[in-house]
């Protein structure tokens, strides 16, 4: 059972860090993002993600940011911050500061450029920087396309479950399904697992998945799906499902790694929303991708998502 | 809309090829082999692809088995054959031989030394291999994980079209689901989408598709899942749904890549049909690890998959 | 000690299989071909190899090839076949009639959709196709960039050497020295491991590896190299091997995998010795790629290379 | 040419960071690494790379770190210091830094979990880095297998050197002698390209390439092949240059990866220099591993290294 208070209910949406032309942390611009959220119907936040450029950040930026939006916890049922750093240190300094300004709860990803070996290795890791917050429930952050770390989530939830108390879920962006599900049905489904893929909400409801952490803009369309499944209207969820399937699929025509989020950064852009230039060594899509992926994102109907 | 009389229903499991210790064929374990396929109430099969070994097997060998198969059709609705060969003309020359044998359908792999680099330059490939076989249904054989070959497939619907009149769907044993689902969707379904992965039946059929062409051991279960997905019971369908993916997990714990088909054959071995040992380059098991596989396996209700 | 008879010198180029726009393989050409081997001053050759596309070949076609290069094995020191196939039996078959047909040796690759997972049953693979030419001296094709399979040479050698009576040493196309160099020193320097790099001549003279199975129009330049650095003249074999690396490097810009083989044919075309397409799944480099690489790489002075 | 002042010859070892087993920096040992690094005839340092954990280390840390071997330059011909973190802006404060503790030269890593999608962002993303030591000699360090980051370094020096006036050269600890080469020969040899392998000493200097910035335990041996490859000693050279490939593959079998720096360490100890655990997520080798790497390596004689 996770700690009370925090039960979020669908979609976590992951927002962006706005930044300045030259590279500073636009604060000036969540409010923009915020009126934008809304509009696209985000229940919870997920702060400091790879959407947010959470490790293209400095420690003290990342407190800055996770105040900025703390400041803001009205607007939204449940806040999840990410802090995981790329050492263990600045994780665990990241970690107690989040405790300390009372957050909803804390995420954690893997270390990539020195990976852990084995799946004890991760748990001790985690275990460390979970300590540093002993009261504030924690998820692992588990992304292995970004991190090339690809070791058992179900093996961890077995080896942490003892070691790590506040251990409530895993932000699950790597794609495997099984793995999902069987994180999923852990204990009695003890385990809050959040679908962290654009496109397999339906599959992923299918098996009994109903949190997910999408790109905002796919918010709206995951709430749909959400509902229409519940409702038992199959056809509408296909529907709504293959028009997510289409909208990452034509984005992964220009962009793949971490070029996907500077093409999400992109299309919220083209929604109206624009949050400044990503941080180097990421750089805003050149103007003649731009436009052709709008043009191709026109035709399936995104641009028609807020309306 | 498919050649008339092609419309295979559930599961079309993958068989394998049995060998004497010595590396030849072993036809005579063949009726062996389909007391087992029909005791795992297997309708259609798709013979000479991964599972068989296909790609293990001379052109002379694979006509032979070709037929052997054949002559036992009575105890199946359809049987598709897989014909691609690591190069043009071996494909050409199965495709021709099994028109003139006259099976239900032919399926062809990319090949895999000499990479395909666009969609079109394997359009033309597969053109040509199914212009030799002008009157059979032709499937695309997709398998990224063991090709390396990663172009896309709805791409390839779009580009064949026009060009391969036979092309009739893909057997998709890439895992990608959006691949999958988009492919399935093209044109108001007019391909038929194989499902070619052990451990997403019920994320597939939720997205309407229902035909998949599973290691044989899983048929029973693929059975069951679209069963109670089709009757609406939801909570049976998750749970078989689960036991797949347990047993593609503790699989998956004991070999990758080639070694998947490996385990497979062992696990045959383990139900009690012993098709004797993999071809070269391939190996038996070890003795410790089969032991120890088996014991896993055992533990999530594998071994009474035939009870 | 090499059996007796075998002992080239220098570099054993890899000639290509002429295709006809057809794809049937065009023998009127191989005149044309050895007239520019000749040119290019190559005293050896490596037949049937990734250059010459011997996996895109039938079994008849390459013992028809096979045969039509021994035809003209006057012009040569040396000829050593490639007989490894995408399967054992296929590779057996070549291997026996390279045998009957009396070549100097022959060369057999791993298998690569199925691919061996442990060294000794690469050695088992080897075993049992050398022993389909017991006569005949045998090399392992190892080239891991193409087909994945990373096993230890060094590994290969050490558990080869009571199993394979045959065994005389190892292409070695896989690009690291450290195995490279591990295995020339064996057994007081008892196998013969031909560099099969085109940019890494003077690297493995200085570690005293002398033979090399370069691309061909690579022959002058490596023997260039070698002269230089045998006189002692290090500035100017620096200065020729800098020019290997020029044009290895341009032809990396527009090609890699497969594609290599693509762009070396087209770069024979450039230097005037046109041996038509290369067979599907490859094409031809597109004319606006073809026309820029040749204009880097007459900067660089590639196409003097004759002169 | 380079700034006035900075021509490390020889050797330029990548000391470890020393810590205890809570995973706090152990200061107390540095002296004791100091006299290993002067008995192994290291003239000079390239601290808090991959070998000193430097991404492990918080920016405060790598503060105290920089200024403890500052502290003991007498000792050492020059001091590189690695100030490349995960992000812009932390890179940015440690390059000030070592500015204004006036080190002999930094280097910077190319971000990794973000990787730069073109070599023109690198270039842009180093620059600003570089900027914030605006007197201070400047490398890149590039080590693409661990940070997965493929960007050519040639072009890399074509674009920056117009934009990046402390540029002085690269840490080239990727493997590939192509672009070592290439760009070692570049604009008449304006850029000083330090050999970041342990295995290829003898193949770089036959290019002309004379620094090395090996494991410490490997200096000695790449000193001796310096001295016999200028003596002429071509034998003596590869007899060391064999050793060094020996116990480079040797702690390959143990370790890839990550793990290399953590098998290099128990190297060290080994050598009577025991440094402590290495952090989080990297943890000791276990005992048994640690024997058999010890036993192997005893037989090639790399227990002898100090003697």
């Amino acid at each position: 059972s996770l700690p009370a208070g925090l039960n979020p209910r669908g979609s976590i949406a992951a927002p962006f860090t706005p930044f300045k032309d030259n590279g500073d942390v636009d604060f000036s611009l969540i409010p923009t993002h915020i009126e934008y959220l809304k509009r696209l119907s985000v229940p919870s936040l997920f702060v400091n993600g790879t959407t947010g450029e959470g490790l293209s950040l400095t420690t003290q930026e990342r407190k800055k940011i996770t105040e900025a939006w703390l400041d803001n916890k009205a607007h939204f049922e449940h806040m999840i911050f990410h802090i995981g750093a790329g050492n263990l240190r600045d994780s665990q300094e990241l970690a107690a500061h989040s405790e300390s300004v009372k957050v909803d709860a804390i995420a954690c990803i893997s270390p990539s450029y020195f990976k852990p070996q084995r799946v004890e290795d991760l748990v001790e890791y985690m275990r460390q920087v979970a300590e540093a917050a002993p009261n504030t429930p924690f998820y692992l952050y588990d992304i292995n396309f970004m991190t090339q770390v690809y070791l058992s989530n179900p093996e961890f939830l077995e080896l942490a479950q003892s070691k790590i108390p506040t251990l409530v879920g895993i932000k699950h962006s790597s794609p495997e399904l099984n793995s999902l599900m069987r994180c999923h049905v852990m204990d009695n489904e003890k385990y809050q697992i959040l679908l962290g893929s654009d496109d397999t909400m339906l599959p992923a409801l299918s098996m009994g998945i109903t949190n997910s952490v999408p790109s905002c803009f796919m918010a709206p369309l995951h709430n749909k799906i959400r509902e229409d499944f519940t409702k038992g209207d199959m056809k509408a969820a296909q529907h709504t499902q293959l028009q997510c399937m289409e909208i990452a699929a034509i984005r992964a025509k220009y962009a793949s790694g971490a070029g996907l989020f500077v093409a999400s950064r992109a299309m919220m852009k083209m929604l109206g929303c624009d949050l400044g230039p990503p941080r180097l060594p990421l750089v805003p899509m050149e103007p003649s991708k731009y436009q052709s992926l709008e043009a191709e994102l026109r035709q399936c109907g995104f641009l028609d998502i807020l309306s």
